[in-house]
């Protein structure tokens, strides 16, 4: 079967140009003016802005949290990532402390396989670096296609590791050729604070906030580029949301070194005013937190400096009855807000139509980016010729306002709810199949592929 | 005609593809596998790389100096890049300081069109910026599609405007659409020391080293940051060397800045132990003078982090005899070194095989940045349906010696001289005609084309 | 004649002791506990602190601007000085470009000696640099006693000195043994910013501000340090106001360098918004301007930093009618305040009983540094054995308003009206001589004296 | 009993005379010219300086170290420590984990009460800080006259409290008005470095150097740094040896944070060189190891700057035979060197006499600042009236030579063998006794007192 898409305006992050794309089977074979039609299906693209699928590279479905998961199921997920114009996730493994790393994968892999309808990987979160961890590390990259080590310097007692076991899992995972990412906030002070906020009754998601200063997070990045520049160890940063932290990426950058950086849609967008809503601020609870405007244009600037590089989620949902687990105290509340499948079009429409970022920057930190980094260019996070034909046609004059009634994440609460966004989603295309049409997901559970990846490299 | 370039490897900023090109008239109209041929010619590139066109956006040809010209003209000059892959070139306009833009802009004119070989463009160099130069702005970004400004900070009495000029002119170009290029050295420091050494009968081209130290650069580099933010003006600093010279640009990078960043070719490979040789030494006499090792492990660095955005030559060619007035006195050695043809496959060689950067990143400094910064995007500087057939065919394999008796360059030295380079430039296309092949140019003098350019963004 | 001044709590820069001060002639013979009285004149300090004299090493006085003087004389500035705590000042000469630094000597000269009633000393300003000039300032550190050299980044075609000049007379000053001082702004940007307020009709007091934002100080700042690290002359940077321009500062501290640094007290303690008052804005109208909040915090931390050495007060008064020359064009406005008599006190209140400082360290910036840095330790500004005896007796607890109507300033208006401060200068003792009691001058015009000083160093 | 010192240059902190001393009993009484004699001692001191008693306030006296204890009791090493100028000290109290404050207190001062020759106080080692330690800390500031914490980022399991209790600490020590002291390397990943290296059976002494290379320090300074801004709890970093570290502290000071820094003699004099020399290394194997020359550059500088405040030494002596429990491997080397009876003459020799720093900076940071920052000041640290007699008469010009053969330190060997210094201590007196003279020590065990401090402020 093959598809041809005609006359958009086609968009990836160094090339912009009107022409027709042909793909046969799951494949791009060909892009260019006025390509015959063939027996073809011909979607029209006039108009229309043409784009690789969206990667997000961040991403927890039905992730197991003190007795219940997070909302989203790989299915629910994936499929409201495609509505909103992502093809691909990356989601974490979690070890748990005393067990193996391919324990959990097990685990997870029983979750994920055959459920989802758009293509996956995941991230392998060690949280238990030891002698034995070690001996799998090397599985991971050769055989499994799992490439990236997360790696938590918070949350002591369940995901945290040490800065020793930091550094060995880092020689350890330079050798095999993969890379190692951060949850970069100084977990013993957020834990000395959200205690003493309890000790004093401070208990209102506010305190949430109150308790992840903004040091926290630029302490530990600080920390993580230097700990990756000593073992030469490729870094990445997931969820970077400050000034502060940014700086410290950017010291190290006078080091010579290139560290990864991730930030969320979220920390674009919203800020922490959010929090003084009393317990309506839970919608928001998540970890680091929403932070200042002043952080927002750090953000956007660090963008176009190319320091930032990639743009994705956290997206981790949970119910609202779920989130009144916290009623009484803030750090009860399940931490995640949902947003798999407004990334993409939020960040069209305040950063390409807000004028902030370019076309081409955009599907860079938005597409292509994750892609690389992470190990599975260029068969996905471009449009190019034998590349998986993952692709989203989206009109960019179209408007529309996101709301819980009318979103694709099971989830009952939207953290955007009234937002108007210009820029809608038209037609998705996930490896050959029309996933998205006319607001309707045409794939099935399964269709979902388990991706492997590469080796990865400093060097994008 | 049409031209079908087959099952090479082609790569851009952003993509990395095997496939065939297919180019009817000066443009590509479609990239796919097993392309019929029709009665186009084929051109095999199995085994080959293939690039956009290299742009070169710093070159000084035929360029008026103390009586004399610079040895290369805009045909030697055009055809040895096209000989090297690079198929367009930014020369410099230089206002005389007194007289319009406009007057110097004709003088220029008349050396270029219709000599040139490869395609190039215009740089306005403005000496003496005053209400009547003000007035001239809108003019060169609206009608001649001339949209960066260069300026100079040294050189006083002849090229260098003071800082209330520059940022008159900043304030005049922002308003016009246009941005800002320096050449960001303290001229003033300088000449101190300049004619310090020469009052102490330190001739040698080493003075000419030791006249312009790493701080000369990193304070002006700091001051155009300083005067670009303030003003909101879009820059550009060109040439940039050294380590302190870019963590100016980072530094400035934390209050949110982006201004574009161009190291040269020589810059990254070449390092002052030269100046040691005695009047050797003269044939690497340039403004900067090279730096230490460690800097150009900077200046990679910087690549890597996306704050190093384009890799020139600052190419000024002189003859020995020419560069033999400054046998007595450093300071009489016209300054520049000949390496337009080099550029391209020095920075393939040694960055890429090298194992410093990415084939990606490649491509966009040496040909997407220039054409994106300077307003060609997406006509030049990428391969894409519609853009000119401005194509590089290139074996990574191939390894050949660079001397001056096999260069192209109007020049009676070479700055490479028995230099080893891996990877050798088989056949350039340029807007749809075969330009080199089999190490002859088989386009004539005249062929290359004034590109008119668009307003410039600070987001590319 | 002697004196003895009993039971005062005695405060230098490392000092913290009740004890009694003995002084004999024009110097201090002993210091103790329960000294015998002898026949010197006995003042009860019980209760009191006993400072050395305060030394503002930056004051205006009588000096040549517009056809017209700034308002106060030597007579009544020292006075005022005097009354306020402060027993020596140091005033500008400047240069006339064209001119010779000792024909400016020889002006400044006469108008100074026999008329100060307080001691006083000269900056020799340098606004042109030349061989000539070049050659008078061995003359000047080795037989005049004046070792510090002033400069000025701005003020173009009267006084300002370009980065060659800059660079020259560094050399020439450090192989003599002196110090370079510096206005520190880019003047260049400021005078561009006025053309633009005047051609833009915006003409009040408000745009005198805006004309001088922080970057064209923070700039300027980190220029000199840059000139002063490259040749190794002691640099000192005259009333430095803001955060950017202090941390250009601690930046070249990471290369090792120590530049110094003195604030005014009214960049302390009164900020920008004064300017929003219409044409009352002309009292505060200085160069540079008051700043912002957060420049008054940064400030008092670099004091406690030890990278804020010396609190002056650029003291330059004019009467309401002379500022009245700039009511229709803030350009025209005569730059400068009155405070030399207000600087001891306000720091003192504001500081100390602020809790912002130490007593040592109130000594230290008022006292003691200006004393070291400009070569007149330990003459000047400690109470030790064989030290002038200036002495300052300040009651820390009487409160009182400052006032026009009571300064002894020659000025009819007060930048500190109705300010309330904590502590007052009860009696003041110069070489020994009761100058204040009671709110009384004792001293006659003519007593101050010229006061010689040494070569200086950059270690103090 | 009185004594009269005459004819002395009297230098401090901020004072530089030449007068008589006249001390009665314990006290200074008076500072003068011609001071009658009365029936005091008369010690004649022309030619030479007359400091203020030298304070090192980081010493390990008869500290319990795997089984055994290091060399010096309070009697050798404070008797020591009179000989060569230093006539206080501060030696360190380690809770055990798992016990009270208050039992460590008692076990120390058994050691330390009745033995000491010359005057000491402690800090208190907070190792395990929890809701009983924190009950505690209240009562040594007020009661015990304890009012600093020292606490360390390394030695998990031992000594090492995590970001958790740290920030505890510091907001009851702040509440309090004490200072927390800081070991700042990052023990983790030491403890890495370490396990590798003997894992490698790398266990010469240089891999002690190794295993703690200059980012352990820089991070953790940075990282105490930004919990003492945080918190708002005055700090103060020991032993700072690097570039890196005191950048972490230049960077902090940006955000208008001061905290204290103390280096020690050894890293202004000695480097990493030393431990090329096999297992002699040894003798200089202590914690942060020994650094570079460009170190040493840094910490000069940052002691004219302002930013190192104290000059210690961190003396921890341990016998031949003790060290060579390590032969087999480095980690087993009891970590310290001998240097307490040295710094104040090295300090003087290389720093004064060397051209370094100035006799008054010499002062402050080898006895005022220690006074001053921990809460002895004025009755130690100074010569004032009222202050303790603790007084050494120096020779600037005597030169001697440094070995274990003419040391009064019981150690068997010198970390300073056959060094030359310029300087030499000839008298050194103790609250009015003569402590040393003629090389003779003439005080008894027992003579030294325990001294409480104050509370502590953090502008000094
Ligand atoms: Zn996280
Ligand atoms: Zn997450
Ligand atoms: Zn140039
Ligand atoms: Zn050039
Ligand atoms: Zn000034
Ligand atoms: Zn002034
Ligand atoms: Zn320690
Ligand atoms: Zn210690």
């Amino acid at each position: 079967m093959s598809l041809l898409i005609k006359n958009g305006r086609i968009i990836t992050a160094s090339g912009d140009q009107v022409a027709d794309i042909l793909v046969e089977g799951e494949t791009i074979v060909a892009i260019g003016r006025n390509l015959p039609a063939g027996n073809a299906r011909v979607i029209d693209a006039s108009g229309l802005l043409v784009f690789p699928g969206g990667i997000d590279p961040h991403v927890h479905l039905d992730m197991p949290f003190m007795g219940t998961f997070s909302s989203d199921s790989y299915e629910t997920g994936t499929r409201a990532a495609l509505h909103g114009g992502t093809t691909m996730v990356i989601d974490f493994i979690l070890q748990k402390q005393g067990d193996s790393l391919r324990h959990a994968l097990e685990e997870w892999s029983a979750r994920a396989d055959g459920t989802a309808v758009g293509d996956y990987s995941f991230h392998m979160a060690v949280t238990d670096f030891n002698e034995e961890t070690k001996k799998e590390i090397k599985g991971f990259v050769d055989e499994e296609g799992i490439t990236s080590f997360k790696t938590f310097m918070a949350y002591k007692g369940a995901l945290m590791i040490d800065d020793r076991q930091m550094v060995g899992l880092m020689e350890e995972v330079k050798r095999c050729g993969g890379l190692v990412t951060v949850h970069a906030t100084n977990g013993d002070m957020i834990d000395y604070l959200i205690a003493k906020h309890r000790a004093e009754g401070k208990l209102a998601p506010l305190y949430h906030y109150l308790s992840q200063p903004e040091v926290t997070e630029a302490e530990a990045s600080e920390r993580f580029a230097a700990m990756s520049r000593y073992t030469g160890c490729p870094g990445y940063i997931v969820h970077l949301t400050c000034e502060g932290a940014l700086n410290a990426v950017r010291e190290a950058a006078k080091c010579n070194q290139h560290v990864f950086v991730e930030t969320c849609i979220q920390y674009l967008l919203l800020d922490a005013s959010l929090y003084e809503k009393d317990f309506e601020g839970a919608k928001w609870v998540m970890s680091p937190p929403l932070r200042e405007k002043k952080d927002q244009e750090t953000l956007w600037a660090g963008i176009n400096q190319g320091l930032v590089n990639v743009v994705a989620t956290d997206h981790c949902p949970f119910m609202w009855e779920q989130k009144l687990m916290g009623r009484e105290d803030f750090s009860k509340i399940p931490n995640g807000h949902p947003a798999i499948e407004h990334r993409f079009e939020l960040l069209f429409s305040e950063g390409v139509q807000g004028g902030r970022i370019s076309l081409n920057r955009f599907v860079e930190v938005a597409c292509t980016n994750p892609a690389k980094i992470f190990g599975m260019f260029p068969r996905k996070g471009t449009l190019g010729i034998g590349s998986d034909a993952d692709i989203v046609l989206l009109d960019p004059n179209e408007e529309h306002t996101l709301s819980a009634k009318t979103h694709h994440m099971n989830v009952d609460y939207s953290a955007y709810e009234g937002r108007a966004v210009k820029g809608k989603v038209k037609t998705v295309i996930l490896r050959g199949q029309v996933a998205i049409d006319n607001g309707e997901c045409h794939l099935k559970k399964g269709y979902g592929q388990f991706i492997k990846r590469s080796k990865v490299t400093d060097h994008i």
